[in-house]
Parts: C-alpha cells; structure tokens; sequence
C-alpha cells in the first residue's frame, strides 16, 4: 500500500498535463478518463492560463451535457456516505449506467482519501470502469470552488457520465451551493432518536426531495422502519416543494446492499415526473442563469482585490464605515465609482 | 375611524417632504419624531435626490449613533408579534428608555396596519410619547430595503432610541437579513406540541439568542413552563454560538405584561456580558462591513440593469448559458469586461 504522501503525487502526476491540449476536448467526449481528470485539473485550478485552456474545452464539451440525472448526497460524518456511495454506484454499474462522483468540501469522505491510497472507502467503486470519483477542489480554485463543481459535473457529462452524485456534508454551508446545481436532493440519516439534533439542520431537511435512512439490518431494520414513518409524517408538514413533489424517505444497507433498487426507482419517478410537468429543464435554466450571476460578482471581487489601489480604498472605506465616519451606501457608492472610471 | 385609504393618504402627507432639509439632522437629534419619520421616508425613497438628501442627513447623524441595544423579533404570523411588542415596549418605556419599532418584510404585523388606521394593533405604544412605530419599507427602497432598514436603525439612535426592535415574519427569507443587523435575535413561539414543525425553520431556531413563548397565562401557563424546559434542553444542543451566549429561553405573557422583566434582564445581562468579551462591538464591527460589501453588490448590479446595453447583453448571455452555447465563466468574463470598460 502507497503511503499517503506518494499516492497524493501519483495522484497529481496522474492529473498533470499531459498530451495536446487541443484534443482533450475530443478524447473527453470519446470517453477518455484521464482526458477528463486532465480537465477538471484544470477547471481546479487556480492558474490563469490553466483556467482559459479550461474553458476552450468545456465550451466544445457543452453541446454533448446535461444528459445525467445530478444528484446531490449530504449527511453528517458517520452517517455512512462513502459505503452508501460505493453501494448505490455499483449498483448502478451493474445497470449499465456510468457514475461519476465529485465532492464538495474539504471535510467529506472523498477528500479524506478514497482515491489518495486509502483502501478503506469506495475500494470497489474507485476501480470500477463505469465509475470516476473525484474528490474536492482546493479553495484556490479560479472562480470558486462552486464554479469549479458546477463546471466539473458538465464535463462528466460530456465524457458520458449519466448519474452524477455531489458528496457534501450537511452541517455546513455548502449545501445551498450543492442544491442550486442539482436535479435532487438526497438526505441520509440514522435511525435513533435525537438524530436530528445532532446536527442536521431543518433547512436541510426542508430541501431533500429523498431522506435515506442508512444501516437498516439486522436489528436496526425495524427501528429503520419506524424512522421511515416518522420522517414521512414530519415531511408531510412541510410547505410542497416547488417541484410539486412529495419528499420520500427510504430504507436501505449500505453495508448489505439492499434496497437500492427503491432509492433508485424513486429517483427515476421524480425525474420522469418533473421532466413531464417541465420542472426538471426550468430549474435547470434557473440554475444556468445564477451560476452566470455568480461568476459576475466573482469577477467583480476579483478586480476589487487585484487592484491594489482599488483594494486600499476598499480597506480604508471598510474601517470608515465601522468607525461611522461615513455610511455604507456612500462608501460602496465611491468604490463601485473608482471600479467604473 | 379613518378609512384604510385616508389612513395612508394622511401618514404619506405627514411623512412628505417639508421644512428645510438642511436642519433636518439638527431637529432629529434633538429628538424631533417629525423630523426622524422624514429622514426615513428620504431613505426609503426610489428617487435619488432623495436618497443623496437622506445620505447628507446620515452623515451628520452618524456620530450620534450605535448607543442602543438593536433587537430582532421574529415568530410565525399568530404567536403574537404586536401584542408581544406592545406590551414589551410600554414596560421599556416605563423604565425610561425610548423604544422604535421598525418592520422588516411586508408581511409582518406592522405593515398589516397598525400606525395606517387600524387601532386593533399596539394602539397604547403607537400613541406612546417614547415610542416611535414604523412599518415595512416599499421594496422599491434605493439600495434596497435592508439597506433602508439598517439606516433607519442609524436615524433612530441619533434620535434618541435606545432600544430599537426590528419585527420579522419568522417563514422567509428576511431572518438572516435581520440576524446581521441586530444585536440579538429573538423567536417568539407557543407552547404546544407540533410548534416547531408548523413553519419555524430549524436555521431560525439555531439563530436565537432568546426564545419567548408566549401566551403563558391561564391554563397556557403549565404547558408553557413544561415548553421552557423542553426548548432549553434542546438549545443545549446546538453548537454553542460565537458569542459564546447559551441561547435562553423565557416564558411571558403578552396581554397580561407579566414576567417582560425578565425578558428584558437576559437581554441587559447578554449585553454586559458581549461588551465585556468585546463580542459586542466585533459583531457590529463586522455588519459595518459586510453592509459595505452587500451595497457595493446593489450598486454593480444597478448599473447592470440601469445600462441598456448591459442590460440587453446580459440577457443574451442568460439566454446563451441556459441553451449550453457558453460556460457562465465566460459569460460573466464578458459582461465584468464590458462594464468595466
């Protein structure tokens, strides 16, 4: 076994550039995996040049996405995402499907080694052809680590990838980010009291179109499924999503395999039902157009950093507006003034 | 009783431009409520002229401000928001202290009517020589209505109010608006099972540095001390806040004034204690700042809608990511580009 220092050079090395940067776009859309790690290295990274050689691809990659079901995972630590991942993906493979799995913040399973050398999580799933796990982008990232997802989930698709999962922790902040960028939610829970004071928070609850409750065997299965009716009637007094679709739950074991067919069939419904009411291409245009709003306020942070007499002001503004010696409306009033000249 | 019609029609008059703008400032921090009710109407203004008067009247006023303890409420419509308020702000008003009430989003009890002719509503604190009572701002408020809010806060200090309270509907989007310019957040709730669940948001929960259940009187009383506990020990679960505050929860009734005492003594005794630890003034601090930032935004995105090029460009561009013609990276590029030129 590699130590964890060489897996993460193998790691980079195995990402670094390589080959006709011309072509990538091509050996993308063929189905190449490297050309896709190659890519989203790309899109990752924090380099100007790296970061417009990205674009070029994603722009010839963009007329072959949005053919995936994009699917979001959170839950806290423990509650067995890596192992309910590695189950569900596999199960998909062996359906015919192609999964691709990115993460999102640095403190989900994926980043904590998965593919860096360490065999203890997805080792099925990470050697499986039919599977690309990705773990998160670093915060260097040129246009946000949201961005980067949100362009590295396109190029999944592009390289024919049709279940996209996004790994986030839910007791962060990312989980807004993670929902504006997929078709569905998907909560995993524990059976037990008090789980969900133990950290979830009700707005996440508010957003899961699906709660699964992990690790139903063995005695668990029936307190599983009392879980499963109380979270059914705790949805049921939520305002209906916008979607018009009544949140599910579902049992499952990650560890024996069972019941994935149910999570997986009720994903299928959600996506034939909205993509029949027009739902499903409406939220993703919305997402379209935000994801654009974003990148101008990420371009405008940008100029207001890298400008050095632009940043001064802006340092000097901040400290008269704590200080009331002028209010905010003025002071943003002067700096969007000096952005603009 | 006047009509809703000439209600609204007599507080428009009143609250219309007159006098010389220029004293303004003088007449509101010796105290004149005419004169702070104009200011403010300057600042909820949509016209320019205006919002650059009430910015002049601002800036005199700035060094009168920051001496109040700034306080938000917020709870689900039928908890008792006005009656709480009422009944809170006549018994701050007995110790001496000048309370205003300010409204947040246009659903909350204020703009329901009360100061436009409705006397069902805080008709002893609306008549109340210490008391000032403002309703929600048109949405159409230059720089937008939380930066109208935060300004009005800044105009009632330098009048003199030294606890201004700022009322919420506690099912939106405003709470955190709220949370960020307040000094601490209150949640008025009911006793009674199910509470949580019918349309208080967990995030709204996690945000409260004091919890209020009110109508504890009658045969309320027993189930509202038994809902004191339960909601104690369920704060106790949440991760402790950075202000370092253990939330507390404190049972009152509003129609019959009791135990508002010992609302107001857990209010003082966080305040002594977040001023000794310097919380205090690094929170506001911090708003300061994050104002600044959230108006430098309005102001870019001003420009975007206010230029018909922009404008027009910028829906081509949304139209061109939501059809995959173009990544929002390079979009935005384009749009920063062109309004930066």
């Amino acid at each position: 076994m590699l130590s964890k220092k060489a897996a993460i050079k193998r790691f980079k090395k195995r990402a670094a550039l390589k080959g006709d940067d011309a072509q990538l776009a091509e050996r993308l859309t063929a189905g190449d995996i490297s050309a896709l790690s190659k890519c989203i290295t790309l899109v990752e990274s924090s380099n100007k040049k790296n970061k417009e050689a990205a674009q070029a691809v994603i722009k010839k990659c963009l007329p072959h996405t949005g053919k995936s079901i994009r699917l979001g995972i959170t839950g806290v630590p423990g509650v067995g995402k890596s192992t309910f991942i590695e189950s569900f993906g596999t199960y998909l493979t062996q359906k015919g499907h192609r999964v691709a799995v990115l993460a999102v913040d640095p403190s989900s399973t994926l980043s904590k080694g998965s593919i860096l050398g360490d065999k203890t999580r997805m080792n099925n799933l990470s050697v499986n052809e039919k599977a690309f796990i990705r773990p998160s982008p670093s915060s260097g990232a040129l246009g946000g680590v949201t961005n980067a997802t949100r362009e590295s989930i396109l190029l999944c698709e592009a390289a024919g990838f049709d279940v996209i999962m996004i790994e986030t922790v839910g007791v962060g902040q990312s989980e807004t980010e993670i929902y504006n960028m997929v078709d569905f939610f998907t909560l995993l829970m524990l059976a037990g009291a008090g789980d969900e004071l133990q950290g979830i928070k009700r707005g996440i609850m508010e957003m899961a179109d699906l709660v699964i409750i992990n690790k139903a065997d063995g005695e668990n299965l029936k307190t599983a499924k009392y879980a499963r009716r109380e979270y059914q009637n705790a949805l049921h007094l939520f305002p209906l999503k916008a979607s018009q679709l009544q949140p599910k739950v579902q049992i499952c074991s990650s560890t024996e395999g069972t019941n994935m067919n149910a999570v997986w069939n009720t994903l299928t419904s959600f996506a034939t039902k909205t993509k029949e009411s027009g739902y499903f291409d409406e939220k993703r245009k919305k997402q379209a157009v935000s994801s654009l709003h974003q990148s101008i306020r990420y371009f405008i942070d940008q100029n207001l950093k890298e400008n050095d007499e632009l940043a001064a002001e802006l340092k000097k503004k901040e400290i008269e507006v704590t200080h009331c010696k002028t209010t905010a409306y003025q002071a943003a009033q002067a700096i969007v003034k000096m952005l603009l000249k």
